[in-house]
């Protein structure tokens, strides 16, 4: 600080060029006259823009200006009032000190009277008054117009800084008025100790175009330059031509006029050098301050500068140095043939436009923040509405001892936007199809949506059933309530079933919205970004995700906090539209959701805080999944206020909607192969969804980028408009085919078995969604996919797919068993899951060979079966060939083909331990939880169960070599039976 | 296009503001010429700039030009001179047609000489000489400098178009110019016919800046407006200038002066507007054409404006119309006290700076390309070792006879940047701790790791062995081979892996860099998204993720194909810088990796071609995971050259290296419970981790957002720096523990059970890569958490993990047991689960009591014992009570706690079988896949068992009540038991 202190002793004042009210209320301008020196404070309106705009410490100033009926112009002034009176306030004890030399605060009229000499003469008058403060400097522009306006409100004892001056032949004109003006005083008899002025001569803005304009005449490589060589005046002009202006101060001070005055009291006009900062970040940072320290000067810094001049400026008395080489500048800048009277006059024009741009923009803002305050009073019974969710999430969820109101709370507003205002939907029949959708992505926010169903009267359980056995309204939803198409609560799931549902829509002509409210929090899951990803490649543009940006997780707060930009950003690479909102103001919600019907998939990404509305839960954390005590409740009520009628809900669709044609009942697949012929289970698998698609118009096909190995792609070929390319993306995939089949869409997701434990938690949601129809198929089961490795080899899917509620599983073995399972997996409900093998097996079943869920297939038996083989999909043909080897050995086994893994033929298996001295088990998976366990814990006690399965890690290779190495080949069990024959 | 045909039958021709050589070589030019009446061209350098800045179409040009050594401005003017001499051809029909009086095309001399007399005669004459045609026109600015050069010019018999006009004196000294020229020649005797000149007059630049200066005086609402108010002279002043200065022209003609001259045959110099293109967007579009029409005038128009007014444009001699009102726009203009001279000149300042930026970028670019070449020069061994790399590869692959070929070659040159120049690895030394990373998440990309490890001399298999059985150089890579720290081939799965890398480097102070090698494809994982969120938030600035878009994805091209700039977006918006590369330009991408060195992490986005450097591969569909033929591999190879050495590869290390310290041996835990005190098992759980955190520095937590229910959050306070809180995201939380664990550490990742599903796929993936210790804990296992639904029951867990390669599953029932297995898991190697429980249990153990792997606890046995009970977690609980039940009943039963659920004590269940009636299994997971069917499978045929489990939807109720309800309560025990003995 050293060097800043030092600036006074030879004569120079610095100032700030900055001034917002937190550096007012936060002591940092006190501090800064106190202890670092500082001497003055500038403002114009770009700094107020600035200043109002990134911070709410003018809201409640607004808020009560608007609340008088204030227009946006008397706004303006009344916040910049109040600033320059505390900045003013702040400086005075400076201006007493230095007997009212210095310690002023500088206000300028709007940017718009630049050019209207009594325009600015009257609202300097009436500033002037307003804020009455004799340390005040009104700033008045040097321009044509500025100069007479400057020598009247002189003359009438106003302090004047005069600004934007360029050229010496401006200040010339401003001094003289400034003369003027204070003779007339003394001609009309008044004092004229009091008036102060300062001439602020700009410098950074003159280097930048004369930089421009010198490099117009430097040649590039290749040319001769000219002398005097244009590069050598860069970053010089401004510099020069303060130092002339200095003079030309110096000449003045000389005058016998000037003498005249000061002797009868007059204060010297000091020279103000402004536009201080370094613009290249060539040139050193305080070229604008070390060459200009001397006497009667100011600088006006920006904290930059300050910062940097106080870490490494240099003081000593510099503003009279190097004159003729400025005088030299000039007369090189005429050889040159840059006329600076050009440059100078450009930079006034320029000037005048800086300040009129962010003028123009705060009165915009206030301009905005007027109209919103008037939505805001229209707002009143969604408002009121917002408070009657909240006081029954509060009690809901303290009488249930258990749940998240505080995550309900910061949505308040949102749900009751949408459910009491925007969509379009009918309380009365929650069946309906051409209405808007809304997806609680956030699912532990549950009780609010419980709340506003309520409220709306689209449920009559006692809301205080909340989380209690038997009651529909659970802790996150579930299908038990009749209003919920897809179970969310594991997070990041609603965005990929709102896509299916859009997807349905789209193929139904219904031409609804789908809502999706999401928390923060959960948008670190990646599938929210698979799902943003799905829905702007298929346009989903009727998609809008609300992000509920409350800031705080459950163990602590979220990453991004309030960074709502965080969220815009992202959702915006990921093609989206994106809008920020406060989140619990009403009227913006509402016009956000507007603008997201012109486009889309839209995020509206909206700021709210958690617990918002209760003191002591309002952005606190260590309230997450808490319910308040009966204590804390009443507390809370209290504070949300009496209970209030809410807004009324019109029941409203989306248009006229015709149902989808039922699909006519499918007659027998037909299929058509031969006997031994060879093809793979996968391609019977796609052969047949391509033939169903004919007959159920409600078939969709979704894949994860591998179509032409699962074989959708014929399916996909035949029915384009009912294939969704999913792309890498499993979790996506498997979400939007459950939203698919929520919406009455047989749904079939299809990548490698492998892949789909990617999205095994959105299965088992699936599972406790309960949809009619979704089918799962996972191609490239097992070890017998061969050379891969490991990777690519599905051996938990049955485990996986076993541990889902309500699953059937289908495992066929040929062309023919492929084609029917896959024909039953249509007409079966729940989830089923279809596995097929990658490589050819023959065809062992006729064309009509009937195929029934929880059936199988004796293949091979006898009277005098020793054991039984129980195997499926490729360990079958192995199975077959061991059989007639034992046989040729004399060993009778029963073969049985347990395309049903789940559920298991029990009557079948049950009948061959009572028949046979064992079961043995053999499959393309690992030993745990797949066919082997679910045998064994079927028929236990009947008779041993002895199991083939994968039990070491698995590495490439042949597929029979693998099948072979790892114990599932044709001589693995041959060996087996001897073995248990010994 | 009637109105543009039509606009030559009043005296204006219509020119073009734009050339390039697209438009040239595909005709487009030259149907404008014929059929669309286009009388000539004019370019600028911000024309050229765009015109080869966008395209391609010049670098087969640039690069002959850079072979011959030219410098960026010959090779500047070589691509330009190219340019106007085609367009000078296309254009010289309408030359020759209407008698040299049009058909002109323009070029420009350097921006950097509008104020150099003697430069421009130079530059101009040598252009007119290089381009050689007549139908050209050297374009000259009509600044003062320009002036004399234009007439010296024009005397020697070069045409100009005089350029940058703004005001009207300007013009007047122009148009004197051509009649001096024009008068000398004929004193010299010289003929004077075939000189042509236009003089380029600019329209709506003016406007857009007088509208500026018009707005400085429009005072804001509520303020009077002064007369002649500025308002109505907005967008006025362009066209009336114009208007005034066609008046001026008009006087010329009419001089007698310029009648000698027409006498001796002289050409009229006409006038051209400029800059036509309307820039206001509340002005009509084609504002600056209409007016204008008129006799000897040329309008030259941009694209946009001739498709505007071929739609819409009105055609009637206009030029001479509202002369008066024009006078009196500039009168008004005087009066509101704008100086036009002003206007002009800055204007005309500007148009030079608009003319000079996109000429230094021009120049800057071709000196970037220049740079380019000499450093592609230097990388010639580098791209050989491409090439090398890529014949190994289709070897490979077509021996193995499967494979992904072309996966491989488009990442060819970024494999030899890393592994042949930027890393620093030791190819003898695969265990080397301190060296940089290398993760191939495009798995699939295997053959060209093993290549390039082969021809580092890191690996000495036989590259041949690619996919066969017992190589190590797999399909996918597995840590079979040594090079391989974790198996990669499920897609999306790299990255999160090597963010725990990242991490494990940061705790051992080795400051290596991680290169993940990714796929664009798999960029739609959302895996991708989480493992970045977590890379940023971890400021893991030593990560380079490296995507090789190379468009086509297995069954389609990928989504955003070659849009890198979607891949850019979005990884900025995750919080990395990103780089966009050629990613076959070795220089490229080896700046961007030095660059990647600065700051991060960093994305480089590199551009490639699938199938690179085999032309019938390359960029084509239908060639995914396909090796080629032995016939096709020759053509390839043939392609691909002659067998080359590669480029040397130094043994290099990151810094000195030291070994963590060897962990302590841990003493026995210290557990201090009472029997009977009430604790979940939780919470022993994150007490154990907290007190092993002590012993095992190598031990490190994740956790994904849930650590106050899983407990992990007291390490996470005892141990802040191995703790990585990992938020909602749980795919990347399992992949950074894998990470972690592959780098020595001990990693456990936590959740609730249930999310763990949503990591299944990285868990499965963890299972092959076979870490030395990897911990997963879930907690809130079954319906036994109650109230908050079946979204947040952890139900498939022991199936899931069952099936995992190589895991142990340890399941505690009290604080004791939970303890002592958490200590037992971080011996024990591979994949441990410990599944834990959110209610309180009381403790039942000693605190010293032994628990190992494998094992159980037999809690109650008498000689008289009907059956056993087998029991694991909360259900153990419930067997103790129904015990006591059945004992006042008379029946005895014994107790079984299964702590070990993988493996099973199964010698202690023989044990059971043998001595009891039957075995009951009671847990609180569905019936598939979990306890009952390991213990069934595992005593099959010695004793019935029978199974207690979750077998219906379960929904929100206490815990108790869920119990009871699903049939795992002590009393569901009593009945079973009782129903048994009948």
């Amino acid at each position: 600080m050293d060097s800043l202190l030092k600036l006074l002793e030879f004569g120079q004042s610095y100032w700030i060029d900055n001034l917002t009210r937190r550096m007012i209320k936060n002591g940092e301008l006190k501090h800064r006259v106190e202890e670092q020196g500082l001497g003055g404070v500038t403002s114009n309106p770009s700094i107020f823009h600035k200043a109002i705009a990134n911070s709410d410490d003018y809201d409640p100033q607004i808020e009560t200006l608007l609340g008088e009926g204030r227009s946006k112009i008397e706004i303006y002034e009344a916040l910049v009032t109040t600033d320059i009176q505390d900045a003013c306030d702040i400086l005075h004890p400076v201006y007493k000190e230095r007997k009212g030399q210095d310690g002023f605060v500088s206000l300028e009229v709007s940017p718009y009277l630049a050019h209207d000499t009594e325009g600015s003469i009257q609202e300097a008058r009436r500033l002037w008054q307003t804020v009455d403060r004799p340390n005040l400097f009104i700033k008045i522009p040097g321009t044509t117009a500025g100069v007479p306006a400057i020598e009247e409100l002189l003359f009438e004892g106003i302090n004047i800084n005069i600004t934007l001056l360029f050229s010496i032949d401006h200040y010339q004109a401003v001094a003289e008025a400034y003369l003027r003006a204070l003779e007339r005083r003394l001609e009309a008899g008044q004092a004229v100790e009091n008036i102060a002025s300062v001439a602020s001569f700009f410098l950074s803005r003159i280097d930048v175009l004369a930089d421009q304009l010198l490099g117009h005449r430097i040649p590039p490589e290749g040319r001769s330059p000219s002398a005097p060589h244009p590069e050598n005046l860069r970053g010089k002009v401004a510099i020069a031509n303060a130092k002339l202006a200095y003079q030309r101060f110096k000449e003045i001070l000389q005058s016998e006029r000037w003498k005249t005055l000061a002797g009868k009291g007059a204060q010297v006009q000091r020279m103000l050098w402004a536009s201080t900062s370094t613009k290249n970040p060539a040139y050193r940072d305080v070229m604008y301050v070390e060459p200009l320290i001397g006497p009667y000067t100011v600088n006006t810094l920006p904290e930059k500068t300050i910062k940097a001049f106080a870490d490494h400026g240099i003081v000593k008395e510099t503003v009279e140095e190097n004159i003729e080489e400025s005088r030299k500048v000039f007369a090189d800048l005429e050889k040159i043939g840059i006329d600076l009277n050009l440059v100078t006059a450009q930079l006034e024009n320029e000037g005048v436009q800086k300040f009129i741009d962010p003028y123009d923009a705060l009165l915009a803002m206030l301009e905005a923040k007027c109209e919103h305050r008037q939505s805001r009073q229209t707002m009143k019974p969604l408002q009121e509405t917002a408070q009657q969710l909240r006081r029954l999430v509060i009690r809901m969820t303290t009488e249930a001892g258990s749940g998240h109101p505080t995550s309900c709370l910061s949505c308040a507003e949102i749900v009751t936007a949408l459910f009491f205002h925007e969509m379009r939907w009918d309380p009365s029949d929650p069946k309906a199809r051409n209405v808007d959708a809304f997806i609680l992505s956030k699912g532990h926010a549950a009780p609010i949506l419980w709340a506003a169903l309520w409220e709306a009267k689209a449920i009559n359980e006692d809301p205080l059933s909340l989380r209690k056995w038997g009651s529909s309204l659970e802790g996150h939803p579930t299908p038990n309530n009749p209003w919920v198409k897809v179970a969310t609560g594991s997070l990041g799931q609603g965005l990929a079933a709102a896509n299916g549902i859009a997807l349905a829509n789209r193929l139904d002509d219904v031409d609804a919205r789908i809502y999706c409210l999401l928390g923060d929090g959960e948008c670190s899951e990646g599938s929210v970004w698979e799902a943003a990803q799905f829905a702007s490649l298929n346009h989903l543009s009727n998609l809008v995700a609300i992000v509920d940006v409350n800031a705080l997780a459950q163990s602590d707060p979220a990453p991004y906090q309030h960074d709502t930009d965080v969220f815009s950003r992202r959702f915006q690479s990921f093609g989206w539209e994106a809008i920020t909102v406060d989140g619990h103001d009403l009227g913006a919600i509402l016009s956000a959701l507007e603008q997201a019907k012109k486009t889309g998939p839209t995020a509206i990404i909206a700021k709210t805080e958690k617990g918002k509305g209760v003191s002591f839960l309002e952005g606190k954390e260590g309230w997450h999944g808490k319910p308040l005590n009966r204590e804390e409740m009443e507390k809370a009520l209290a504070e949300l206020g009496e209970d209030q009628a809410v807004a009324p809900v019109d029941s409203r669709r989306v248009g006229h909607y015709t149902p989808p044609p039922q699909s006519k009942p499918a007659p027998p697949l037909p299929v058509n192969y031969s006997l031994g012929e060879q093809i793979a289970t996968r391609d019977g698998f796609g052969s047949a969804l391509k033939k169903l698609g004919e007959f159920l118009p409600e078939l969709v096909v979704l894949d994860g980028d591998v179509k032409n190995s699962t074989r959708t792609e014929y399916f996909a070929e035949a029915y384009p408009d009912r294939f969704f390319e999913s792309y890498i993306a499993e979790q996506n995939m498997a979400g939007a085919a459950l939203g698919l089949a929520a919406y009455g869409k047989i749904a079939c997701a299809t990548s490698f078995a492998c892949f789909l434990t990617r999205a095994y938690d959105f299965i088992r949601m699936a599972g406790h969604s309960r949809p009619a129809h979704l089918i799962f198929c996972g191609s490239h089961a097992g070890v017998s996919i061969g050379e891969d490795g490991p990777s690519q080899m599905g051996l938990e899917d049955l485990a996986m797919f076993r541990a889902v509620s309500g699953s059937t599983i289908l495992y066929p073995c040929d062309g023919v068993s492929a084609e029917h399972l896959t024909q039953q997996a249509t007409k079966t409900q729940g989830i089923v899951y279809i596995r097929t093998t990658r490589g050819k097996t023959p065809v062992i079943y006729n064309n009509d060979e009937p195929f029934s869920i929880g059936g199988s297939k004796t293949l091979r038996t006898s009277k005098e079966d020793q054991f039984t083989i129980i195997a499926a999909g490729i360990t079958v043909h192995e199975a077959l060939v061991a059989y007639e080897q034992l046989k040729k050995g004399g060993i009778l086994t029963r073969i049985i083909d347990a395309y049903s893994i789940k559920p298991l033929d029990e009557e079948t298996l049950a009948k061959a331990a009572h028949e046979t001295q064992g079961l043995l088990t053999v499959e393309d998976h690992w030993l745990d939880g797949g066919l082997g366990d679910a045998v064994a814990a079927t028929v236990c006690g009947q008779v041993p169960v002895y199991r083939l399965a994968i039990t070491a890690e698995p590495r490439s290779g042949k597929p029979e070599e693998l099948l072979e190495r790892y114990g599932i080949s044709r001589q693995a069990i041959v060996q087996k039976i001897l073995e248990l024959m010994d």
